[in-house]
């Protein structure tokens, strides 16, 4: 099969773990016969630079183009000290997520037995963990209407959902939930928020078309703490836009290897695919990022495609590396640390 | 000195936990020389089943007129199963709390060397954790407009902030801050968020008047991961209602002695202290609550009337229990386990 994967990189270290997974899924598709055609775009501080603008239009229409996006990571402390300044990398982000459509993104925890004692939890606490967060990503109050009110003394943010957009994201997340172990928490706050209620009920209506998913229903805050304290007790959980961003940021650290977590937003045209971590300013060129959460995100990609041998082959050499310890220094705990560009070779001549 | 402490016990456990904290409280008066007058008064799913509402005026009365109010827990599995149901336990609290304009609820998640082994996270984490986060209680998301359009399939949740609300919280925290490390930090979501930035703007204008505090500003969902990564880096946290929702319940578990946190919630006319525990229906009437958050939860009332030496007393003999084992099964791990009457007693006898 032939891809266009539209590319981009981004700012700080997003270059340097993007050719890492150019690297390695080159390498996959030439031995599964396949021909990815990359194209790369700007985005982030990278293009504020170059045209003014986050999310420059030629980007836009790169990614409409392809069948799927490969992303970095976005960020620079040139423009991201202040969150008050007029044009900033993240508002990229957001155009992006809106304009290709990216309603649900799909955040796994899980955990590699070799890093079990990386994580801040007792190890009873995190051994088995493996769960998916499905967080909607262009509703909620993200991109309601806000504004000042009484000369700028009174601010307000409007957190609205629709019924439908409800049912986009929860269709998703029971699909999910049967292909693993038909569990679905729904987490909301139905005790204080309309829009929770109305996730809430939506769901509720949707369980009789999934007879076998169990669900569950649980209030933000207590997933809060039910996440540090039994993670492994979760298995698929959908959310909305702001609690999802929490969340699924707490979960990322439980596991302890955030180095190594993948991510995907889905859309209906196309989706994009992201290492959650962020563009770590200060390690850029320095060779020492590691480039697996990536690869991993490449390997979600060829899964999405329906290539699951493939997808399969890139997170078997990833768990070859890390029992090798073929790893940078994030994670290579006063043992040697390969660069960058090392793991990458290493994953391309073990596939 | 004289005292009126109106008492609302609640639902579940919360009879008999505060039936612990009288005790106490009663025998630190006597020997401080003190008069404690306890006026009881109906709340949550008790009040629903005496008056059909979660909050009666009569109770609201007896609140204003004392000098503080002493709460145990709400929350009745008859009435909590169902956030969809038209009346509910928790409306009281939302109600009690805006009517009494209990702007500022202060939730400290501190370590008992003795019980560090509880916490979910390692002892190298947690170990010197002492926080207070300064949540915001009578405004934002939880209190703006909310409702339905489009027949009932869009719906909406309003979140307000003004100036002078911001003000009145961070005032507190910088005060707070000032008799601890002088180190505070502000939480919101800027970046995305309208609120967020009158947030930051107002409390970046108030640095000048407490030269000494040095603050910081951090995301929600970046603080939502350094809770669990490195809590004791945090010292006063200041944030916005449902941020402080989340992230104080996932404070209250990384010490993982949850039956110990208590908390208070000031407002101008009249304070709150409660343990930060729920009503945990399962063990009604058992003897078996852990009373220790409702006695530390009085201690802080004490210290808020300026009786430090009180509260000092009380917060001593807590320590001293713990220390000699004296607990109820919850932090027994599999010694002898003691009755809640039992701890109480202890206590009194101890001080
Ligand atoms: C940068 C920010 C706008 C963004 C968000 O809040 O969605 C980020 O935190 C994320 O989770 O991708
Ligand atoms: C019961 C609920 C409405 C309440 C809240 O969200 O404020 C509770 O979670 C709390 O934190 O006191």
């Amino acid at each position: 099969m032939k891809y266009n994967i539209a590319l981009l990189a981004g700012d700080g270290i997003g270059p340097e773990v993007i050719n890492e997974a150019v690297k390695v899924s080159d390498a996959v598709a030439k031995k599964f016969g396949h021909e990815i055609t990359w194209k790369p775009a700007l985005t982030g501080a990278a293009a504020i630079d170059a045209v003014g603008v986050p999310y420059p239009d030629e980007t836009h229409e790169i990614c409409l183009a392809a069948d799927a996006v490969l992303f970095g990571a976005i960020g620079h402390p040139k423009y991201d000290n202040d969150p008050l300044a007029p044009v900033r990398p993240e508002q990229g982000l957001l155009l992006m997520r809106k304009k290709l459509g990216l309603f649900a993104n799909v955040r796994p925890t899980f955990t590699f037995p070799s890093l079990l004692d990386k994580s801040p939890l007792k190890r009873e606490r995190i051994e088995g963990t493996d769960l998916v967060f499905l967080r909607e990503l262009t509703g909620g109050i993200y991109f309601g209407e806000k504004g000042r009110r009484d000369g700028g003394d009174t601010a307000f943010d409007n957190c609205v959902y629709t019924r439908a957009e409800v049912q986009r994201l929860a269709k998703k997340g029971f699909e999910l939930a049967m292909t693993r172990s038909k569990k679905l928490c729904c987490v909301d706050k139905a005790n204080v928020m309309e829009t929770s209620r109305l996730w809430r009920e939506t769901v509720q209506a949707m369980e009789k078309d999934y007879p076998e998913v169990t669900v569950s229903y649980e209030f933000v805050d207590a997933v809060a703490m039910r996440l540090v304290q039994w993670p492994n007790t979760y298995d698929v959980l959908i959310t909305e836009n702001l609690f999802g961003d929490i969340l699924t940021d707490e979960a990322s650290v439980i596991s302890g290897s955030m180095g190594l977590m993948p991510s995907a937003s889905m859309g209906d045209k196309v989706s994009l695919f992201e290492p959650i971590h962020g563009s770590y300013p200060q390690a850029t060129g320095l060779n020492i990022a590691n480039p697996m959460a990536t690869v991993l995100s490449a390997a979600m990609m060829f899964e999405n495609f329906g290539l699951m041998e493939e997808g399969a082959a890139m997170r078997n050499v990833v768990n070859k590396a890390l029992e090798a310890g073929v790893v940078t220094e994030d994670l290579a705990d006063g043992g040697k640390a390969y660069g960058t560009k090392e793991v990458g070779d290493w994953l391309v001549a073990n596939l």
